[in-house]
């Protein structure tokens, strides 16, 4: 299409607009003026206009007497219409409780939302170790066992850009960080249908990990089993991963989707034994 | 301050960018490109382009077939880090369980968002007759008792607003509709310091109650109790509105503001009894 040049400053400033809510996080909810323009680039007269149209819709709130913002309640309120309309969290809920279980493990779902794959659900075994899956943290695609089964199922533009980038940031000494280990890496999850991932975003944690796919047949998140090292014998992790792809399918489907050709042959995989 | 035009072009884009996402509810969770451009009284290349946008950041998403567009997973992500950051449902809760089981009744909260007021929380009593609130329900302002109690401690500019509007929507033959009547019903609710509405929204509901107030010392949201109409004597009544004034101070204290006078006046009534 052929935007006009006024079309496309305006765009960008919605871009910028969405992009500022980005930078708010748990470990840093709360934002000056001046902090938030220089960490998103942008001039202060800037920020402070966006920022004031994002007030007036509820989208951020400012603390009277600090002038700091924080996220507002609209997101509270949006959120809550998307989840009573298209629930994701009603369905992954009992899915994740029954692998908890089975598996005695952590088990936990995350989706992707912009260029993070964010945690969607989790649910803890009844035992005294366990995996603590922190629900605010987000997961690095290259790092962890949820990222690389998505990145393996995700659309190629996603998946290019990951193996573009300059820098895999190292998590561990297991992290993988290069891009043509990472390449070979998500071919195999790929003809595997699913991943596997041990030490390499935090030490003692073996992750297990399905895709889970959206409408688009692209994966769209993925269901995983994060559990203790030094319980994670080859006869857990098979257990484990039968499991995590059952459950990956039953997900994928109940949210209306099919999964792709490779999962449903592991799922037969692992169920003939 | 003096904004150039250029600018207040741009903004005014932002603004209907985030103005598109209110037209998504869980009576209307998805629109077509023409359908959503029309409701909204934009153009559709504006619209497509602002979805566009939105749609990268993750705020929507689009069937790939029917084209329709549904509010994104972001949300969800932006939702959790706000309430992992400054919760509200975590405090809110337990006092409305608390509030449900001393009075045998539906206890709710609310937050305005924008121009409604939507429900944060609700907590049902262990009885087989009960009020059923839908948590996707936006609440009247003029038509609710949550409404009331938070438009007669709002600030002026929102109060004024709603006094000046052409048309309060009758729900039922309760209902106020007149903006004078309405006025001195604000009034009494302010001397008060609580809210009562008798069948206004829904026949056979009787609401009780009080503001939550915010960093600013104006009204936020409101807490209330619901109680089935045939139930509501009088001594039931002024045990409940005890109870939610006395739940709507231990609220906006834990949230880290200070109620008016007013309500802490009547706290004092209820508790001197």
């Amino acid at each position: 299409m052929n935007v006009p040049e006024k079309s496309r400053n305006t765009m960008r400033t919605v871009d910028k607009a969405l992009n500022l809510l980005n930078y708010f996080s748990t470990e840093k909810p709360e934002y000056g003026l001046s902090e938030l323009a220089r960490e998103a680039g942008l001039d202060k007269a800037t920020t402070l206009r966006i920022m004031a149209s994002l007030g007036q819709h509820g989208f951020i709130e400012q603390h009277p007497e600090t002038r700091k913002y924080r996220l507002g309640t609209s997101l509270l309120r949006l959120a809550r219409i998307r989840e009573a309309s298209f629930p994701v969290f009603s369905i992954v809920k009992p899915v994740l409780d029954r692998l908890a279980e089975e598996t005695g493990e952590t088990a936990h779902a995350s989706l992707v939302a912009g260029s993070d794959l964010i945690t969607i659900g989790i649910s803890e075994p009844q035992r005294s170790t366990r995996v603590f899956v922190d629900p605010a943290q987000l997961l690095p695609f290259h790092a962890t066992a949820s990222g690389l089964a998505f990145l393996s199922f995700a659309p190629e533009e996603r998946r290019e850009a990951t193996l573009r980038s300059d820098r895999l940031p190292q998590h561990t000494p297991q992290t993988i960080t290069s891009t043509a280990e990472l390449g070979r890496r998500i071919d195999r999850i790929h003809a595997d249908g699913y991943a596997q991932a041990s030490g390499s975003f935090e030490g003692e944690v073996v992750g297990i990990a399905a895709p889970i796919f959206g409408w688009q047949g692209h994966a769209t998140g993925a269901i995983a089993v994060a559990t203790v090292a030094s319980r994670a014998t080859p006869e857990l992790a098979h257990l484990v991963a039968g499991k995590v792809v059952a459950a990956s399918v039953e997900v994928t489907r109940a949210l209306g989707s099919e999964p792709h050709r490779n999962v449903l042959k592991a799922e037969r995989r692992f169920n003939g034994d």
